[in-house]
């Protein structure tokens, strides 16, 4: 979803208009990021070192039911934020980080990117 | 709405889990980008030479009223990502590129942080 354009261009808003397809992905991507609770689970499940976090970590942190928790996590899974899996009991996140870089790139500025292409 | 926190720290996701007021400041302008038509109207003011881009010529590339456009831009405006002028007839849009390099700042994953600090 994140992907790079055939020519190998990030997609930066800058760079051009973004065409309609483009931009409906995208807007997927920064809804799943519109939300406090979702943010607040990725930088949780971001800044843990070791990479990994089970959802048992996460819940307490809200004063929010399980499932209410599920269904955030679920959505910034669909948006290729993170990833899980299940290990017994419980179920463990990570970002993937290729992901959040791309974001990065896609916000740069005509200066910034310039500087670094 | 998207400083610096008080110890210099771009508030990365992936530095330390968000607080509360931070990442409802955060969501707010994530929101604002989790829209097709606000991701395509950014990208046309961002990627425009001269960078400033009149109302008028923003509103014939959507099948949307003035009054549709005008909202979307004003939601853009609040989020802090545009800032506009009215001249004579017309308003006139440009974006704030130094709140779209603290946003993509903010989604830089610790490797690259660490890369560039």
């Amino acid at each position: 979803m994140l992907g790079q354009d055939a020519d190998g261009c990030c997609g930066r808003l800058a760079a051009a208009p973004l065409d309609e397809d483009r931009a409906a992905d995208l807007a997927k991507v920064f809804k799943a990021l519109g939300d406090p609770v979702r943010l607040r689970l990725l930088s949780m499940i971001a800044s843990r070192d070791g990479g990994e976090v089970c959802v048992c970590e996460l819940t307490p942190a809200f004063e929010l039911s399980q499932p209410t928790i599920s269904h955030h996590l679920k959505l910034l899974r669909q948006a290729g934020l993170v990833d899980c899996e299940r290990r017994g009991t419980w179920v463990y996140y990570w970002v993937l980080p290729a992901a959040l870089e791309r974001l990065a790139a896609v916000l740069k500025s005509p200066q910034a990117a310039g500087a670094t292409a």
